[in-house]
């Protein structure tokens, strides 16, 4: 190779380093909108702030638009520079957790909506403690995951994969005791229903939380562990990936 | 070109042509399992029938198998063969397909759930006739979005586009007639609320077959429908997508 057509394909892939680099900046910003969402979003709910409520649900567009950006990114990127290996792994890991960062803004949306509903109602703050609490696990499980995922950490991957267990049961146990407070106060069941599709909400943020986390695992070890529960893998595996 | 380099390409082509086309028939028969699984979650809840709703759980597993093959083939496709334009979005666009198909499967298995419970339960057929409307208007949309990617045909998924607005209209007056009814017999809430999830994973099924309508857009037309509302295309977009 003569010195200027070196000098031409370190050029490229200077170029191309700067692509993917791209992706996962324009993907941490786009985390960063959804995290700012469902904190907005369990505020509004918490406080009783409409005007916070209304602005999570005008905010939604932006997370929608984000992912749309970071698809033709990523598409541009596929025909391009026909990626390889670990680098296609990247840009197939990206599209996937732009997927469900853009579900979980969803999920925020929906949140909001229910806020709006229960200001507008006459519920009491039953199930707020519950609401309290599941929203803040899921808030953690969601920052690690995009800290796993910025860092290419599957040790913090894996907790997040924990953490979700933690919040089905969380769900599950917080779904009972409203269920049985709607038997003995009818007069209760719209408001406790507006705070059940909170809760499952947050627990479908979980799960993509989740997802985003086995993304991290793919990309990093090249492992597919969507359908295989933790229980599956022995310590070993656990060792291996960690 | 001589002409064994000639054939050699033409070879090639042509196997590249089989694996695109191997895609399609493996999308389509992890379409078809997931249409049976939700025929089955519905048939064993409104028959009563325990065994049924067993089997769809089990068979969950076989979805997620199928997604993940299609998820391999996909990527091996994508480093070995470096598709450009048309070949590519149908590869990107099977991988989104086969993520919604999956999730598809999971509703179904939610629902199948939802059926023992209620089977264990003193439930009465509350809710059923809701149940079996929103169903049928649900499964049209799975069939007809399935169609509509093998076939390449827009005008179907446009229509797919549209019945999703009717399954939402149809999900919230059954939602509120619900309510209602759990506020005049208390005791009949947890039962009640198991039929309110059906409804709810059937309404997210029809959301799923929604995405996968814009894929086919996506596809044939290379316009990212996602978070675009009908009510914002004018008629000439519409005939332009038709």
């Amino acid at each position: 190779m003569d010195i200027s057509s070196e000098q031409h394909s370190q050029h490229i892939s200077r170029q191309f380093n700067q692509e993917l680099e791209g992706l996962k900046t324009h993907l941490m910003a786009m985390g960063g909108l959804v995290e700012k969402q469902i904190l907005d979003a369990l505020t509004a709910l918490l406080d009783g702030n409409g005007e916070l409520a209304e602005e999570v649900r005008r905010f939604d567009h932006e997370v929608n638009e984000m992912q749309l950006q970071l698809d033709d990114e990523c598409t541009h990127i596929l025909a391009r520079r026909q990626p390889a290996a670990s680098d296609l792994r990247l840009v197939l890991a990206v599209i996937r957790a732009a997927s469900d960062l853009e579900r979980m803004g969803d999920e925020a949306d929906k949140i909001a909506r229910h806020a709006l509903a229960l200001m507008g109602g006459q519920h009491n703050d039953r199930g707020f403690v519950e609401i309290r609490r599941v929203g803040a696990m899921v808030r953690d499980m969601v920052r690690n995951a995009l800290t796993a995922f910025a860092r290419f950490d599957t040790k913090l991957a894996l907790e997040v994969r924990r953490a979700d267990t933690e919040v089905d049961n969380e769900y599950k146990s917080a779904l009972r005791s409203l269920v049985t407070f709607m038997m003995e106060d009818p007069a209760s069941i719209s408001g406790v229903l507006d705070v059940l599709w909170v809760l499952r909400a947050l627990e479908r943020i979980g799960d993509h939380a989740d997802n985003l986390a086995e993304s991290v695992i793919y990309l990093v070890k090249g492992l597919d562990l969507r359908h295989t529960h933790l229980r599956d893998l022995d310590e070993k595996d656990l060792d291996d990936i960690g």
